[in-house]
Parts: C-alpha cells; structure tokens; sequence
C-alpha cells in the first residue's frame, strides 16, 4: 500500500460515507443564477443532494460509496421537457412539411386510431424516454392516451414524469367518451398525489379548447383542483384557433367547443380556468393584455419552438411574456411534430428566435434560457422544490456534459456552451433520484436493442398500413 | 474455403477491380430530386463516382481494393457549406447575446487583432476542418485572414476549400492596406485558378460593403474576372447596412464606404458586381425587386440562419428567393456567432423557419433544403460539375449517416429523416476525393489530440488578454 492510499484510508474514518459524490470540472447550479462553480463536487444520498461544496473539501468530508470524476464536463440539473406526447416517437417523421390540420386529420389521428393501445404506448414511451435520456431530460410533461401504461414504463425505467390524464369530447380507441375517460383518471389523481411517488404525478390534461367541451372543461378542472394536480392543455397553437373561436366559425375545426365568441384564453378566465395550476403548452398567440393576465394568474407557459415553426403556427413571444412576468418553461412537443425529444436543440432555438423576433441579440440570454428549461420546468409543474436546480435538499437530477469535444472546444462560459454550442450527443450521464440511468452514454434500466427492436417491429406495421390506405384513395 | 467463397472468388476474375465501394441501407443521390435508392452502392475510383447501381450488380460487377458495407446508414452527397470564417472556432462563445456591431467592435475586431497571425489561423482551420469533418461537411466556402494558411491546412488535412482572399479597407494584422492584400491575392488565384487542384479553388472576398470602398470592390471584382474565380461578400446582413446605406449616414459603421445614397446591392449592381459569380453571405433584407435583379443576375446567396437569429440581425427571405429563381445554399457563418459549424443544425433551422415566415408549413420542404446544402452549395461556387450530388463522373465527396440510433428510428423517410432528425454526431465516415477521412468517427488526417492541446492553449491566452482588457477599462 502506497503513502498516499494509506493517509486517505485515515482520513476515511471521519468522514461521512454517501451513496455517490459527483466531482466535475464546472457546476452549474442555475439557483444562484448565473453562477459556475469551478473543481465543485455534489454529494448525494438517499436519492437527496447533501451537500454541493468546492473538490477538496468535499473529499475530506465526505467518501462516496460511489465516486464520479468527470473532469472534462459540466453537471448541471437535468432539463424538464414541459410539453410533450412521448408514445409519438413512433410516429416520428411520418409526415412533414403540412399544415396542423391537415397532419392531424390526414396523419396522426388515422394512424392513431388505427394502432394506439397499451402495447403501442409502452413501447413508444419507453422508446421516448431512452431518447429523453441520452439527451439529459430528466422529466417530462407528458400528454397522451393510456396513461397507464405511461406510467407504468416511467416505473420500470426510473424516469420522472408528469402524465396527463387526457380528456377529449370525441370517443377513440382510449375511451368510449368523457366519462369512461374521466372515469380512468380518477384511479390516477388518488395514486400519484403530489408526495404519494417518488418519481410520478399527473395531471388533468384536456386536450385543447376545439377538442373539449366546457363543461368537460369544467370538470377537469374540479378534478384537478381536488386532487392538487395541474391542468395541461394545448392553447392558442395557431391563429386560426383564436380568430375562428372569437368568431365562433364553426366550420373551422380549430374554433373552440364553447359556445361563447370569445378566444380560448378569455374563455377558460371566465370559467376560472386560469390559474397557477394551469399549464398552456404553445401560445404563439397572445396580446400584452392576454399575457398580463396569464402573469397575473400565475399561469404557466410551455414554449415549444420547434413544433411551432415546423407546424407554421407562429412564433410565442416569449421575451415579452417573461417581462410581464410570466413563468415559460420549455418543451419539445411530440416526436411526430419536432421531429426530435432534444432539449438542447429546443434552448438554443428559443435563445436565437427570441433575438430576432425583438430584434434586439441582448434579448432571452443564455442564463435565462438555461433556467427556462431547467427551474421554470419544474416550476411549472409544482416541483421546484425537487428539481430544477443543484440545491441541497433536492432530488438528485443531475447530468453531466461533455466540453472537450472538438465541438465543445474552446469554451469561455460553461453557461453560454451550454445553450449555443453542447448538442445532445455530449450527454454522458444521467441521474435521477440518485440512480444512474445514462452511464458514460449507456442506458441502465433500459435495453436499447430490445427497443430498437420494437420500434421497428411498429414501424414495418404502420408504413405498411399507411401503404394500404394510400393504395385505396 | 466454404464452397460460397470459392464461389464469389471465381467469379472476380470476370469483376472490375476499383478503389472502393460503399454499399449502403439507402443511398439520396440529390439528384435526381426527391430520390431514395435503398440497397444500393456506390463505385469509386481515382477520387471519383464511376457507378451508383444496386447492391447484387455491384458485387456482380466490381471488386473494390476497399469495400465498406454500410447496412445501417444513409449514404448522400457531403454537405457544403456556403459561408463560414473557418479560424473563428478559436473565438466561439467569445461574448454571446449582443448585437452584431457591439460584438465586432468590442470583441471579435480586438481579440483578432491582438491573437491573428499565420499560427492562430492555421490551429482555428485544422480545427475546423476537425469539426466539419466530423460534422459530414466536405467542403466550405471560407473567407478570413491568412489565406495562404488556410490552404495549407486544406492540403494537409485533404479536406475541400474554396479560399477568400479576402480584402478590407483598413490595414490589420494581415496587411497593410488594399494594395498590400491585393498583391497577397494574386499568387493564390494564380495557383488554385479553377481545374489547378484537387481540392482548392479560391474567391475574392471583400467582407462587406460598410469595410471595402467602391473601388476596391471593383478592384477585386476585375481580378475575379481575370481569373474565373467568385465573389464572395457579406451583403444585407442588417437592416441598418440597408438603410444607413441609402440615407449614406456616415455615423453609422454599418453605412457603405461608397458616396452613393443607395442600398448595397443597388451599388453593386451599379458597378456591374452583381453577377453570377457573386456569392452573398446572409441577405436578411431584401425586396422583391431585388429578389429579381439577384435572380436575374444568377447571383447566389449564403442563407445563414443560426447566425441571422443569433445576432437578431433578421431572417432572409428564402422561400420567396427560390420562388423567384434565386439560388440559394446554406452557411454556418463563423464559430464565433453560431456558434457550431452544424449543417445538420442549420439544415432543419432552415427548413422551419421559411415555414413559420411564410405561415405555411409546406414551404420549403425537406427535399429542398437538401439541395440547398448541397448542390445549390456547389452551384454557387462553380463546383456543380464535381461535387454536390452522386452521380457518375463527380468526385466522391460522400458522406454515411447512422440511420438506426435511438433518436433516429424509426425512419419512415429518408430525406425528411436527414432535414428534421438527424444530428451532426450521426455522421460516421466521410470521403474526400475518394479518400477516407473520417471512417467510423475517427478522423484519419487530424491528431485529434493534437488539435484539443492547441485550441486549449490559445484559448487561455485569449481568455487572459480579455481579462486583462476589463480590468484596464
């Protein structure tokens, strides 16, 4: 035994022993805001952050069961995806380059109606959060049919999300209608209360205001409200679903299911929809008095770039609803419209065309893009106090980025390279509650052939069905 | 020997022996458009294409001294890219989130004057050409410094160039003045003057219309002439070079060096420089009119997105271009205000964003922008006839794309697939001439480690100096 190996042994004895300490080249915590802290060390146990402290004091504090040097990357908390459809990973690039509308009623719903079940969803949500890790999310906002089984994949794989429990007017293969839907929820809302699992809670998620009667609406909402869960709804996607609504064009099938001419926003105020637990995914349209009212209710915002200019929906303007003092969190909307689950993609987006839409490159910085997709996430969806920054106390979601890649490198602010230059390949490890689930790139609770497999198994099955429809046209 | 290699040897003696050929899952040829073979290959020799046929026909007819079975993998033509400032990766992440002026004056002007020489270009182009290697780049249109070190690195590292010798108003590290860059310009074009070399041809490259006089802009426009060689200039990247221009408010450093109250491209149209051997960098501001006379004149534009948004400069009206008959590529720009050298990233960038501008999600449809990175690239530097598709007779400028990673699968389509999915870590090889240069992501002409240690120490000394420039002000 060498010396040095022997005075550490030594030391050992007064130290505390951990489950795992992470030393990294540069931290970024995101609460304090703006900060890098340089050769730091996070301590971990029992799922927590213990400590977050500089390299050598956490050595001669504490010993680590498990011990990771990652001296050429950057640990940060992991990103809250605050909008997305996870199963839609199988529908990934099924059709690009159309209309909302018509990808909806031409693509998507056919094919869904055609294929969605238990087994579509497990495989597409398992696949969704193998993506969702190796480009260091660590939570989701999910909305889609048979949560369920969404949860149960979130279970197995040791993934933090937050599923919605959709509600839609019309009867599909999840439902026969609201109430046997509303009826599936309720096992849910008791289940995944807010403190009842350490990895998942839900929300009431109606679809949208041209998909969901008010009443429904209403009722959502009472659920919600009684169950402490959030309300996720896709509002105000497109124009058309503001003017056709406040014009109560009902041709349109974007205009609202109320019968009030009114925009979707002002009709879900009126009913007292808008509040703190509200969670609108989208919002490329809003006027200053429509975002001075979703400040003042304490609403949230999930900003999906990608999706929006993909879908020809418009651009949210986002630097002006923070102004005003709105929380706008960020997300990657499904796979089948973005046509990726990649975070890193989606903060530099929402950095550059939040530049160009003020005309001022001063506008959305870095840090604040940082924070949109780490601590607003989170906030959000009523976790702040668990996640969204490296603090003591909270839940252990934490990743690490790689910065000495030819692509990394040089690198003068740990913060800035994380928004415009670290693309989702440099993510090599990932933690949630403390449990290791991207080791060095390598999936742990999931096995990526097995998937792979799968999704192509679907993936032979669905071309073929959309083969067969093109040919009876 | 099993019967079925005694099978296959036998029958290679009826085969044509050639360098190399790539088999692959599915091949885009680019042309022609809207295209995908699948199993099919791709037969190189002497640097280039001799037959793209499928799969059982290549073996039946060709031996390659190489073969490389690509099973898993889109195989398409290098991407080009249009604009960048290759040494600038020294600079990436220098001062992030400020308008394009503040950036050049109180960043990118001091630092390169106080660092560029001979030794900063040649380590910021090797690295680079790392990264656009790595990337599925294989050929870029430069403009910076040093010209000469540029191509020297091209020639090292075999990777594609098409080298500004670039001209400026005012005297730098670089030269003394016009006079001094002229005379530096003229061996080069001399030496790499179209069909003199494998990989080099060059432009004259002006910067921009606010930092070259009218005639120096002629100046350099004859030697083009004389020489067969582009254009290549920044124009109408803001709206104030515009606008400052055509009021000719000298208070602004955006306002051109000439004594003509009109907007850039009218005084280059003036003067006989809009051509078709002129290339314009960025284009943000443009009237339909002019659209026409750029069309007209079968001049090209750069479209540079990420660089357009980042620095809130505007967003070009490409879709509108095209419509017009415009010829459009797509450019990085430098590191510095991108701040990666990602086609992949500027690709889906592109496609998206003429989407939400035009508030149609049919415009510019994947196929399109595919052509845009690659043959309207090649177009525009007069390279059509070698490079920017595959097809029999062009050199094998080729590149491999993983098409069965998590994030890509599944795939229902190819190009669509290339545009909206895939990232820059999916490229796995890459051929220049033929040659293998990146093969299963390691590059085979670059000490990867080599080029890490010297971006690193410039990147302290860099740091230093800035810090020292702080603390004097």
């Amino acid at each position: 035994m060498a010396p040095h190996e022997t005075s550490i042994d030594s030391k050992a004895t007064n130290r505390q022993s951990v489950d795992l300490i992470v030393f990294a080249a540069h931290v970024i915590p995101v609460i304090p805001r703006d900060v890098i802290l340089s050769d730091y060390a996070i301590v971990i146990t029992n799922s927590r952050i213990i400590a977050l402290l500089p390299h050598d004091e956490a050595v001669s504090r504490f010993v680590g069961m498990e011990e990771r040097h990652l001296f050429n990357h950057i640990v940060m908390p992991g990103l809250v995806n605050l909008h997305t459809h996870s199963a839609m990973t199988l529908l990934r690039g099924l059709a690009d380059d159309k209309a909302l509308c018509d990808w909806l009623v031409q693509d998507i719903w056919p094919t869904e109606n055609a294929f969605i079940g238990p087994e579509f969803v497990k495989v597409g949500t398992t696949h969704a959060v193998a993506e969702m890790l190796r480009c260091g999310t660590t939570c989701c906002n999910d909305m889609y049919f048979f949560p369920d089984d969404v949860c149960s994949v979130l279970e197995e794989t040791g993934f933090r999300g937050v599923v919605g429990q959709i509600i839609m007017e019309f009867p599909g293969p999840y439902g026969s209608g609201p109430d046997n839907i509303f009826a599936k929820a309720q096992p849910n809302l008791k289940k995944y209360a807010p403190g009842c699992h350490d990895l998942i809670t839900v929300t009431m998620a109606p679809h949208a205001p041209y998909t969901v009667s008010d009443k429904n609406l209403q009722r959502a909402n009472a659920l919600a409200k009684e169950y402490k869960a959030r309300m996720h709804i896709h509002l105000h996607e497109t124009t058309s679903e503001c003017c056709d609504s406040e014009m109560l064009n009902r041709q349109s099938m974007n205009c609202h299911q109320s019968d009030q001419k009114l925009r979707p926003l002002a009709n879900l105020k009126r009913m007292g929809l808008l509040s703190e637990h509200l969670i609108c995914a989208h919002m490329t349209q809003l006027t200053k008095d429509e975002m001075d009212d979703v400040a003042e209710a304490g609403a949230h915002v999930a900003h999906c770039p990608s999706s929006n200019l993909k879908l020809a929906s418009g651009i949210a303007p986002i630097a002006e609803m923070i102004k005003r003092g709105v929380n706008v969190g960020i997300g990657t909307d499904g796979a089948a419209s973005n046509n990726s689950l990649d975070m890193f993609g989606e903060m530099k987006l929402a950095a550059i065309l939040a530049k160009v839409q003020t005309l001022q490159s001063s506008s959305l910085p870095a840090v604040e893009v940082l924070q949109m997709a780490t601590l607003n996430g989170a906030r959000a969806l009523g976790l702040e106090k668990d996640i969204g920054s490296i603090e003591v106390g909270k839940r252990a979601d934490v990743i690490a980025v790689e910065c000495d890649n030819i692509e990394m490198i040089p690198m003068y602010n740990a913060i800035s390279h994380i928004v415009y230059v670290a693309g989702r390949e440099h993510v090599s490890d990932v933690w949630i509650n403390g449990k290791h689930l991207l080791d060095n790139h390598k999936l742990t609770t999931i096995d990526e052939a097995q998937v792979k497999k799968s999704v192509r198994e679907w993936a032979v099955k669905i071309a073929a069905h959309r083969e067969q429809q093109k040919s009876l046209q």
